[in-house]
């Protein structure tokens, strides 16, 4: 399906913009990305998500562990602004470069045909932290969230969880 | 003393610089600024500091709240360097502006007769960031902080603390 295609295109030096659509109505999606449960069951491309704290109002922190074959990563940030069914700002910051934080705009779109339509937008304080996101698989990684988060709109599972 | 100016330029579209001498050799200063109790005495402009956290390690996090009597301000962040007696690099970000994040660089370099020069970069996501920290006082605020400081390097207290 050619509307599955995600693009990313870089309109500034320290910014990456992502557009996603997705195969279901606007409340539906907004409701993937704000309840934990849901929220667990696509983010980390698919593999086990830890959700320490999920604060999703103004001012609330996040933080979520991903348990994946190539290692234990830790995500965390915080959240600046919460517009239901329409905005999510919050920050971004990886374990493994604590201190590099981004600031992820993600705005909902309703489309035709019960479709929406996601649109990201990260801004980084330089364009090495910019770049150094693109080298480290950031689009493959958020391709394969977004394939989770196809399978649970779905309404399938998002996939078989491993054990601990 | 001509050396207790403290000089505030914006080498940047997105950066303050501050730079301030004291009356006290470089490892003295460093610790006014790693041991949490002689923190708490001089960081929150002389005003009763709450140290939630202070974690001062690469990916160690800390937290402040300031009793003052304009009100009770929290504030937090992240540790991305820690050089011993050279260099911090942590995020900044205020309760009352969550989700907006600069990054302090500070720099310690020692002069002669036992001064040391402390040097401050800060580094803001948007030029609109760091104008409104400026307009927030935050000038005045360091200023009283730095006083502060330089009572507790001159071997007093840094002020008598308010109980709770």
């Amino acid at each position: 399906m050619a509307h599955r295609a995600m693009t990313v295109t870089t309109p500034s030096d320290r910014e990456i913009h992502i557009e996603r659509v997705f195969d279901a109505p606007r409340d539906r999606v907004w409701r993937a990305f704000t309840d934990a449960a849901q929220l667990a069951s696509w983010w980390g491309r698919g593999n086990r998500l830890v959700i320490e704290r999920f604060e999703p109002e103004r001012g609330g922190h996040w933080r979520f562990v991903e348990h994946a074959s190539d290692g234990v990563h830790g995500f965390e940030g915080r959240f600046r602004e919460i517009t239901p069914k329409e905005r999510i700002v919050w920050t971004f910051e990886w374990d493994g470069m604590p201190g590099y934080v981004s600031i992820d705009t993600v705005r909902f779109e309703e489309l035709e045909g019960g479709r929406t339509r996601v649109v990201n937008d990260s801004l980084f304080h330089t364009t090495e932290e910019r770049d150094g996101m693109l080298g480290a698989g950031m689009e493959d990684g958020l391709a394969q969230s977004y394939a989770a988060l196809d399978r649970l709109l779905a309404g399938g599972e998002a996939r078989a969880q491993p054990a601990p």
